[in-house]
């Protein structure tokens, strides 16, 4: 199952739904050009870690694709035609690294447009015409958001079981269908656990600073028809301590190879509160968000943002505001992918799936 | 030293600073009567444990003085004259109960309410006539804010011996000038340790929902030219994570005799973090927050608020808006009185305080 959070516009380019205004309003964005895609990453008007990683590929894409129109046949050589469409290995280069810097955290961008460049500086090596590299290129990027949607399914599928009935299951930030490819990766497990009658209610937390718990999990909660709570990202603590969260499960923007994991800022202090009161701590994620180059999550680099989105006016102070904070393997009771739910320890297990 | 944030309006009547509109706007409202008290209290206009109570008893002084104004000198007698001015006992045991259920959880509130029908009573039943009696509320009222003023001070010489030069201190929701009659509770210490130029640098938590860290404890820190930054709730764990946090301090709205303690929202999580990370955590206090009838923090209203503060559009969920939450004596490493700091046992501690 395919969201409406993103699309190839019949114009050419991407339609993005600008995430930046829901629940209010729900608006269309053309995104046409590495630049305006690059825009709308970085002010979150897309967003979700293996949404971002689709987002860019198909913003690679549809811009290849526009190069390869604008040239047409020439009849001058292969070569020739894609220098002048401006379709070559230097400009796919320069757009992927372009795109694959728009945010820092989340590991499933550069791994996106990596696999693009990859495919498309193939199909030039090879002499291709810029018509045939470009669909080369979107049949990459739709292959991407098909495999985003797979493996949602599939760790709906794992995770499920993790899900004892009646339960309560708290979730931080947006994991659903505005965030991926398809149902969702911690919102796919709910989601999952939701459709097979398990009677479960969600606490959200509202996920401070740009609310993507309190405006889009709440709309996409609404939109399934689960009984649903929104609380203060602070609230959580005096849930738990009262007996009323059962689980908890977020996404991740990357997962180190012994397990660590990157994730919205909160999520570390959700897990070390989980583990103070006995409650299951998952994280779900896709086989992109794991990057196996990094040891351990110290290395996972966090995007730093304005203090303007902590700060509504010059107060005269400071705001810090970075936008992850990164929970460490021992506080993390599963990883829950779409190669199955991974147990400590998890250097083994990760390299186990990985194999 | 006495704050801006209330005041004797010279027009009769209570002036406050709508800390609602803080720090966008400075305006001052001129609240007249019980109802208009009961409403700024209810909605925040005027906050914080200890300031609540100095505005009820004001409030219900200004009151009284326009009844007593408003009667004149009858020449019918002393009786006749306070049933006709309205100022009877029945009339002040309503305004009091009235004021005392406009929030539930400051103790604060009640004390210091309860503290003016006592005088108030006292002055009727002993046959002074309406304009001694509203002098005596009025006396009374500047009392209980110039003792709050002299326990503000209190706690600031007894707490700067806890921070350390160059210490990293963070805080939660608004304990300054805007919520006391003085210099502040937990804003009180750090205050002091910053005069006694400790080179302290603070973190404000915003305070979600309605971010009384960062619009008003922002506001105050700015205005004292102490160094801080403002972050989202959700960052304090990963700012402990790393080592940047070296105190944490707040303050708190009832305590319990065994020295569990009610705060805004999001305290608890804090104290349990802070223990994770081996963080002193400091609750500061006047004597007028600790309520030697309960037991336990179990037995503290919680008052629960409207889920609009959270949601700001019909997302179709539920909001669960819980106000306070109350941290166990046993995650508080020592509580900040105008008594002295208050160590572990506290049901001793506080006895002992309390002879």
């Amino acid at each position: 199952m395919h969201t409406d959070a993103i699309a190839w516009s019949p114009a050419g380019g991407v339609r993005l739904l600008d995430q930046t205004l829901l629940p209010a309003a729900v608006r269309y964005l053309e995104i046409d050009g590495i630049d305006r895609m690059v825009e709308a990453i970085r002010m979150l008007r897309v967003r979700g870690a293996p949404l971002i990683g689709i987002a860019a590929a198909m913003g690679l894409a549809a811009a290849a694709e526009q190069r390869a129109a604008a040239a047409g046949s020439s009849g001058q050589g292969r070569a020739a035609e894609a220098e002048q469409a401006g379709l070559t290995a230097g400009w796919l280069r320069a757009a992927a690294a372009q795109l694959a810097a728009a945010r820092p955290t989340a590991v499933n961008l550069s791994w996106a447009v990596e696999r693009m460049r990859r495919v498309g500086e193939a199909a030039l090596q090879s002499g291709e015409r810029p018509a045939a590299v470009a669909a080369r290129l979107r049949a990459e990027a739709q292959a991407i958001w098909d495999e985003d949607a797979a493996m949602c399914a599939a760790i709906g599928r794992a995770g499920v079981e993790l899900v004892p009935a009646g339960a309560t299951i708290l979730t931080h930030c947006n994991t659903g269908q505005l965030a991926t490819g398809g149902i969702g990766t911690a919102f796919g497990v709910i989601l999952a656990a939701h459709r097979e009658g398990k009677g479960i209610d969600v606490v959200a937390d509202e996920t401070r600073p740009l609310r993507q718990g309190g405006r889009l999990t709440a709309w996409e909660l609404a939109r399934a028809g689960i009984p649903a709570r929104v609380i203060v990202d602070g609230a959580a603590g005096a849930l738990m301590a009262r007996g009323e969260v059962d689980l908890v499960i977020t996404g991740a923007d990357r997962i180190a190879a012994n397990g660590d994991a990157a994730n919205k800022i909160g999520t570390y202090a959700l897990a070390v509160l989980a583990r103070a009161h006995d409650i299951p701590f998952y994280v779900a994620a896709p086989w992109s968000t794991f990057d196996l180059t990094l040891a351990s999550g110290d290395a996972i680099p966090i995007e730093q943002r304005a203090a303007e989105e902590i700060l509504d006016s010059a107060a005269g102070v400071r705001g810090y505001n970075p936008a992850f904070d990164v929970t460490p393997a021992e506080l993390i009771t599963g990883i829950v992918t779409d190669r199955g739910v991974l147990r400590p320890p998890y250097a083994a297990a990760i390299a186990a799936a990985a194999a």
